[in-house]
């Protein structure tokens, strides 16, 4: 009688579908006005390229303070008008810009950064992704951005994902001026991470770096110097007149609506998915970012 | 005196640089022809774009047996002849064919094949990757392909990795007939896995789909069809002329190289890089396919 009880009590679970979960989107469709933040403009370089194309990137100076300075010191200084995308390297990245072999660097600028690998897990409250990270003891979300860290060694470093943006450099111990950068257009190339400057992610338009031809040459480099992709101008969106300069906004890592779309990116459960993963990589989470009207 | 001791021995530990290792390319480029395994002309799909480029899929019939069967068989039809790339999901999938809507099935394709998601770890003796997954209980390698499987539960399958190609589907429980195949052009989307078949993946040419411009419709289904891209056809390469048949080998996972490609690959530390990362993720560790000549 009791094995009897039991399989009715196995065959009743197996005809009860699980509940089905809302998707991503509607998680984020539905967040607050106040689980959004603001980015600010100092923080949003602006890249135009010679076609028309558009491409933002959100630099992250908390993490690789004189990289950033540079890279903003940079742009002011119009250095990058005229410069180039060069390099398109399949499943790894794009990269432009110029070194100074191509224009001296202007004044104000740290020829040699130190190395902003990592910086100090002090200050950083970390919402933790729940989930282990097979290129750091831990990984997780510091103000929309996702960060691998060390709670005994005391690091906490920027992670290489899609999109992430890093500073070009030579061999160790080079760090790289700034002039060149990268944005990652493939498969996260997590093994960077703590080896080379990250200072930020594209956050619009990273659709036009990675639809490039990839380069023939080794790397990923154009061989024909006809080949590379003219960039008009970069600028600082806080340099824009107010009219022009566009506004974003990224999901409140600490906010219940991240919590949940978290939760949701780990356990698929919508009309599409019938086997729930259980997990997700720190890299495949994607942090919402949206773009607002102009703000003028 | 004991402190001083401690501190020469921490000096000297610091002034000691570990040693450098090689490249994951130079372990590749040193493995010996028998570590090379020859992939069968009868799982290689050759897909000829009107461009004039190609690309060319390894097809996994011990994961997908039905699906295969289906994509062969519609090869062999020459159901594709014509047909064309129309979907371009940045940071997703680039997808191509055709389905029954567009051209009626030939004879003998399984309409509604079984939900071939996972298979029986019985008969897969895996190379254990020897890292957490994310997305099961445990990753590694079946005579090249990237796995996922439950030693407990007992299934194994193939994982959503760059180049990775799938069945195209509706909502379950439609499996999908295999006329209409996706390639990963992005960071892994491992949720897919258990949830689609895969049926292979790209060893040739993935980058002459993920650098084809986005679409822009949702989904990155190219709104005008004038934007598809035309293929011209797709054949299986055991079905071309001897004489024009390409021929490919992957690295044996089971070969001492790939132990220590794999070693290596978890830990870079050469003339670039200063910290290992003590790590790999599955997606991150590409199993080498090279060209071999024209068997002809």
């Amino acid at each position: 009688m009791r094995s009897l009880l039991l399989l009715s009590a196995v065959l009743l679970t197996a005809a009860v579908p699980p509940k089905k979960l809302p998707t991503p989107s509607d998680i984020v469709a539905a967040a607050p006005a106040s689980a959004w933040r603001t980015i600010a403009p100092d923080n949003l370089m602006i890249m135009d390229l010679a076609s028309g194309g558009r491409i933002v990137v959100q630099l992250a100076p908390e993490f690789a303070p004189v990289h950033v300075a540079n890279i903003k010191a940079l742009a002011r200084g119009r250095y990058w008008d005229g410069a180039t995308i060069y390099r398109l390297q399949d499943n790894y990245v794009a990269q432009w810009g110029l070194n100074e072999s191509d224009r001296p660097w202007p004044k104000g600028i740290t020829a040699k950064p130190p190395p902003e690998y990592t910086r100090s897990l002090k200050g950083l409250n970390i919402k933790p992704l729940g989930y282990p990270d097979d290129y750091a003891p831990a990984a997780g979300f510091w103000q929309g951005w996702p960060v691998a860290y060390s709670p005994k060694a005391g690091w906490a470093t920027l992670t290489h994902c899609y999109a992430s943006v890093g500073v070009g450099r030579d061999l160790a111990p080079d760090t790289g001026t700034g002039g060149e950068l990268y944005a990652i257009i493939g498969q996260s190339p997590r093994q960077l991470d703590r080896n080379i400057a990250l200072v930020g992610r594209v956050i619009e338009g990273i659709d036009r770096l990675s639809s490039l031809p990839r380069g023939p040459a080794p790397m990923g480099f154009y061989p024909d110097k006809a080949q590379n992709v003219p960039i008009a101008k970069i600028r600082m969106a806080s340099d824009m007149p107010a009219a022009d300069r566009p506004s974003y906004e990224y999901l409140d890592t600490d906010s219940v609506s991240f919590t949940r779309y978290l939760q949701v990116k780990a356990n698929r459960h919508d009309d599409f998915y019938q086997v729930p993963a259980g997990g997700v990589d720190l890299c495949n989470v994607n942090v919402p970012v949206r773009k607002r009207g102009l703000t003028g």
